[in-house]
């Protein structure tokens, strides 16, 4: 069985968790603390970032794209309909463009910033980063994400999914990013309904049903994070 | 032919360059001042950012990981030993991590700020983001930089080249990167004799000569930059 080093509230891991359950795969969920720095997990990851695959023959994938390169080679089923990455070199542009924009750009200008103010700086002692929240860094976060929600209710204006008229990595990744967001309380959907009905239908798909049922131990998700009907 | 919008001293644009100088493509270059934000660049990449790779047909393939990604699906010629993703999924896993440390980690802790600092902060008005360079920003990648060096240099105490046996992308990004903190100067090679020998190999290939002849107006480049016996 596959074993994934995640953290609960990593959006790269979520991602990849949603995409293990659209391929149907089994996976063993092991939680990293990736400021413990590890020596084992180091040596999985010198980056010393999650999600890091592992296959049983040992071999380590790290990193969210990276991962999803290797699921479109080693477990893509045309006769399912796994076209995640595309299903020709234009299309598979697109997705990679749109995967890059949301685990890089949104993560950086929006998902990142909002996580470590209001969720690792509460639950890490400080030596690892934790303290006081930067409230500036978080109104920054907080009005970036109109224009990448304003994105999405565009993109999903001119095509049924975020990439095109398939369902793909890029609209797991948006949503996953989204989700962390979403727990925090801290999207606001009334400004984008578009944006809003293309998330509830991710939303509900079984993949994404374990990550709507855990809650972190001391902090209650928003009243509509588990609600497939918001 | 293959039109790429690039900056000389953007290292992903490098990395793009020297690749398709591999794969024995012609391009018509374009240099973009992503800083002046031109409505139809950003037409082409919504992200605003270099390198843009446009084919004849219109098609527009931003950011350095997707064009590596659609170079090698659209480009590679087997017999010509063009295997610059890997011939398995093992060896991909290992070259697009070694592409994600050297496109998203090393320009994040090394070749960002310094150029950020040294470079466009002294050419751009001010409006643009100008000014003063950040003399602690500048400390921190000069420090981080030494530590990438000897991550090179036990990379290649191993192997032939950075991912395995054979030259790859991870190899180009890497090399790319570090060509625009030297022309600054700012790599101490003395530190690891291994990284050192493995970049002037890399150097000295065909693909890397109009980079390493270029220069910019009322900056030279450091003594050894374009030096192939450094």
């Amino acid at each position: 069985m596959l074993t994934l080093f995640h953290h609960p509230f990593c959006p790269h891991s979520r991602f990849i968790r949603i995409s293990l359950g659209e391929f149907g795969e089994d996976v063993k969920l092991v939680e990293e603390r990736v400021w413990e720095r590890r020596e084992s997990f180091l040596t999985l990851n010198p980056a010393g970032t999650t999600p890091v695959l592992v296959e049983d023959s040992g071999l380590a994938i790290p990193g969210a794209s990276v991962i999803a390169e290797y699921l479109n080679e080693t477990r893509a089923n045309n006769s399912q309909n796994h076209h995640f990455l595309g299903r020709d070199a234009a299309s598979s542009v697109e997705i990679r463009r749109l995967l890059s924009w949301f685990n890089e750009k949104f993560f950086a200008e929006v998902s990142g910033p909002l996580l470590n103010e209001r969720f690792y700086k509460r639950h890490l002692p400080l030596s690892a980063g934790g303290g006081a929240p930067d409230t500036d860094a978080m109104r920054a976060a907080r009005s970036n994400i109109r224009y990448h929600l304003a994105y999405i209710g565009w993109l999903v204006s001119q095509r049924a999914y975020l990439a095109g008229e398939q369902l793909t990595f890029a609209d797991l990744a948006a949503a996953a990013h989204l989700s962390t967001v979403d727990y925090l309380g801290d999207v606001p959907w009334n400004e984008d309904e578009t944006a809003k009905t293309w998330y509830a239908r991710v939303k509900s798909r079984p993949s994404f049903r374990p990550i709507l049922l855990e809650v972190a131990a001391g902090m209650a998700p928003s009243a509509t994070y588990a609600d497939l009907d918001f």
